[in-house]
């Protein structure tokens, strides 16, 4: 786990040094939980994005996009249930004056008591050698045995208060079992009170005053409150799809982990519209269409698992995430929900207008239910990175490092390099980069020695580097490096649009999640 | 005039009615000047957005693109100037309650004195017949003279007053020339007071209390407070640009003319980093290469214009305008700007960290001087579609509405559609479809006649239509409808690929900016 985190810490560094992700506003020394993506950054956030909205709208006749405003009519956030449940218990510390998620507090804890149960455990196993029996020892050790009953105890406890929104009990929780501030060390509490995550601003101005609007904490709603209109003026059927990719905004007060929480964030989204009843084979189908498309880029398939919800938000009545394995654990990159007709009755009920929809086949009108398939842009973007992210020792004793992206994510596809910076190298580089360069992101590079520039254009993982020669003034031929095997080969120069190509071509991937 | 009203009112009729803009949160009567793009109207964004993008990243080597978070750290906006300066002057009706900007009234008083003389004209014109001369009459007419010179009155005090930021001086203006509201008719008016356009919101939650922010009023600042980053780690060199796409926020007092003025809106801004003294000549070549960029559309070279600035903003030592030849006139479309070293500078005061470059060729360090271009999402759009919306009458008297998009943008690149929904041409239309749906968005359509369905697709600007018929089931050839001839044409179906790519390429487009 040490060692895990110390690959992430790098990982993190490594980021702000290529051009990945910079802290945002850096200059005056950040804004809490908020990130700018960089020159490389920016590419392949781009790349992810295509990815994603290419797979919805080019593979699925039935899924079309949309693009709606951050900004929405308030009454929308009523009838989704956001104004009135979207909170946070907050607690703050009299002495430090620090403010805290009650539960997050209390999740703290009981990882408190695994860890002891876990030092047990390990102690035990030191002291016993290879005959140790982990799982017996858990079950018969008096002091694990007493640890585990307490973590069970509060655990219990602190279930039936999220599930009754029991806010005083939250606190309780904390009082009872000692919970100090991490700051000040001290258990002066005040009371646990509930924060809504969303931000607010005002928008207009009449002179009776402005209207108080929500920057939107999720974009799902604005493909609700224009369903209707993609429907009518699409002409779809149902079955059909309405995807979104957009920025969201939560107002977390404990964000975390690089770019995985973050107060400003990107999602895709895709709400697929269905027949009531049907929504469990729906559910299924794209359960599977959804890991198809994470496992096509080739990350690893061991990486990924599903977690289906046993907790289900007030909305669903079937939860799914698709874990990735984070440096910091498997961690949820992706939620599939089935939302039944929450959403649209909800948006019929607060409008007073029909959201009906009338089925031909059945020859009857109903308000459409619902699976959702949510995926978060940055999350992807750090689990590719996370993946991708290796040191290697070489053969002549040296290391690289080394991002194995996806070929046809990666920021720069092509790194045109001249042997040497004169003799006419550098004007033939130049007239095969202008030959490619409106067809693949191109780098030139001229400076440093030929192992310099590779160990750059791996950093930023660009898959492959073409090296100039004196050879190829005369037979119009070029080394072609390839970044994961470091393997050289001899290549004409009519052949690299078609090498290239085929290799960061999106289509490959559309063949393995169609097929 | 009254008939180019009636065009943009179709227009925004044609924009609902097909999927391409909605209304804002509809369903709850909309969100003023807020404005949701449809399944046809994001592709034809995301077409325009990947267009500017890759003619900024992929045709110039020396710039490269970010994506910076809408949320900056507040002193950003201090330095920028905006939180003093981003101001309109407001005043209130005490009658009505209404709220307008008070430059905006004045400006409609001039309009008021503009068309008095334009029917003077006019009915002269009427009078006097063939034999009329218009500018001798302007100059002559002792009732135009008069209005003339009203005119230039009220035009004068204008102008000192914004330029001396007087506000009592504009109130004197509207009240000396007794402009009423227009809704309650009356002439009492409060003072004029500052009203700052940008949207704050609060962040965080300390015990101590939030931090106030804005959302960003322009995407430029994310490119000068990451210039030093992105310098860095990208190994820039002088001259060198930053690219980015991404929403703005400006709460307009007077937000109008559709997506035109939008409350949330899009940009896609460059910031090109140059050695103090050239600035003018990447000036001039910026403007050129810009205009190439929107002429290379093709919707008309008459329909574009430049207009420089009298009056330069306090940034400046340069700037201009791209107009464009709305259904209201021509308007600005881009801004490309000589801001010297005003933001650089700026910030370097009000972080106390150096932004300097150091200029190998000069020996030398100095703050870079920035040409900006700045161009509108929105209001590209609006102007694609406003010079692409055709109304025509056919041969057989029957009438056709027509979006002449270039191809290249269109929404959906291809139709397929079996004559007949009988026969195995549905199959066959499908086969065909599922051969070109990873290259190109295409739509299947089996409903209702052909001519229906070429109407369908003209009016979404589809620029090829494939039928399937009977002959195509033995000889394997289809016929392709073009959209802005209607002629057809029939060939092979394993020739469609190579037909569509090469008219819906954007190389075709770059060849022509870089020429």
């Amino acid at each position: 786990m040490a060692q895990q985190e110390d690959v992430f810490k790098k990982l993190v560094a490594h980021c702000k040094e290529y051009g990945f992700v910079f802290p945002s506003s850096e200059i005056y020394d950040g804004l809490g939980a908020v990130y700018d993506y960089g020159q490389n950054g920016v590419e392949l956030k781009n790349n992810i994005k295509k990815y994603w909205w290419d797979s919805m709208v080019l593979l699925h006749e039935n899924v079309v996009g949309i693009d709606a405003a951050i900004f929405m009519h308030p009454t929308t956030w009523k009838a989704s249930g956001h104004v009135d449940a979207f909170n946070d218990p907050l607690i703050d510390n009299k002495d430090s004056k620090k403010r805290y998620r009650a539960d997050v507090l209390i999740e703290d804890l009981l990882a408190k008591y695994d860890d002891k149960i876990e030092k047990e455990v390990e102690k035990a196993a030191k002291r016993f050698g290879e005959s140790f029996d982990a799982a017996l020892y858990r079950q018969t050790n008096p002091r694990v045995q007493e640890h585990q009953a307490k973590r069970d105890e509060i655990h219990a406890r602190f279930v039936k208060a999220l599930n009754d929104s029991d806010l005083a009990e939250l606190k309780q929780i904390i009082v009872d079992y000692e919970v100090v501030c991490p700051i000040s060390g001290t258990k002066n509490w005040t009371d646990v009170r509930q924060f809504n995550l969303m931000f607010s601003t005002e928008m207009g101005s009449t002179a009776d005053g402005a209207m108080k609007i929500y920057l939107r904490p999720e974009t799902a709603q604005g493909i609700f409150v224009n369903y209707l209109n993609v429907q009518k003026t699409g002409r779809m059927k149902i079955p059909f799809g309405i995807a979104q990719i957009g920025k969201a905004f939560r107002n977390e007060i404990v964000a975390r982990q690089f770019i995985f929480r973050m107060r400003e964030f990107e999602q895709m989204e895709m709400q697929f519209f269905v027949r009531p009843g049907t929504e469990m084979e729906w559910f299924k189908q794209w359960k599977e269409t959804r890991l198809k498309w994470h496992k096509a880029l080739g990350l690893g398939d061991h990486k990924y698992r599903f977690h289906d919800h046993d907790k289900l938000a007030h909305y669903a009545n079937a939860a799914t995430d698709i874990e990735f394995e984070m440096p910091f654990g498997f961690k949820e990159v992706e939620g599939i929900h089935s939302r039944t007709d929450f959403d649209l009755s909800s948006h019929e009920k607060y409008s007073g207008k029909s959201i009906k929809y009338f089925d031909p086949e059945l020859n009857e009108s109903y308000t459409p239910y619902v699976i959702e398939t949510s995926i978060g842009v940055d999350r992807t973007f750090l689990s590719i990175m996370a993946a991708s992210y290796t040191e290697e020792q070489l053969e002549n004793g040296e290391s690289r490092v080394v991002l194995k992206l996806p070929a046809v994510l990666a920021p720069i596809k092509l790194a045109v390099m001249p042997l040497v910076k004169k003799d006419g190298l550098p004007e033939k580089a130049r007239e095969i980069m202008n030959s490619l360069k409106f067809d693949f992101k191109c780098q030139y590079d001229e400076k440093d020695s030929i192992g310099k520039r590779y160990r750059r254009q791996d950093a930023i993982g660009t898959p492959f580097c073409v090296t100039v020669d004196h050879d190829s003034l005369t037979d119009n031929t070029v080394t072609i490096r390839y970044r994961d095997t470091m393997q050289q080969e001899r290549v004409p120069v009519e052949k690299l649009h078609e090498i290239i190509a085929q290799k960061v071509s999106m289509k490959e991937l559309f063949k393995k999640i169609v097929e």
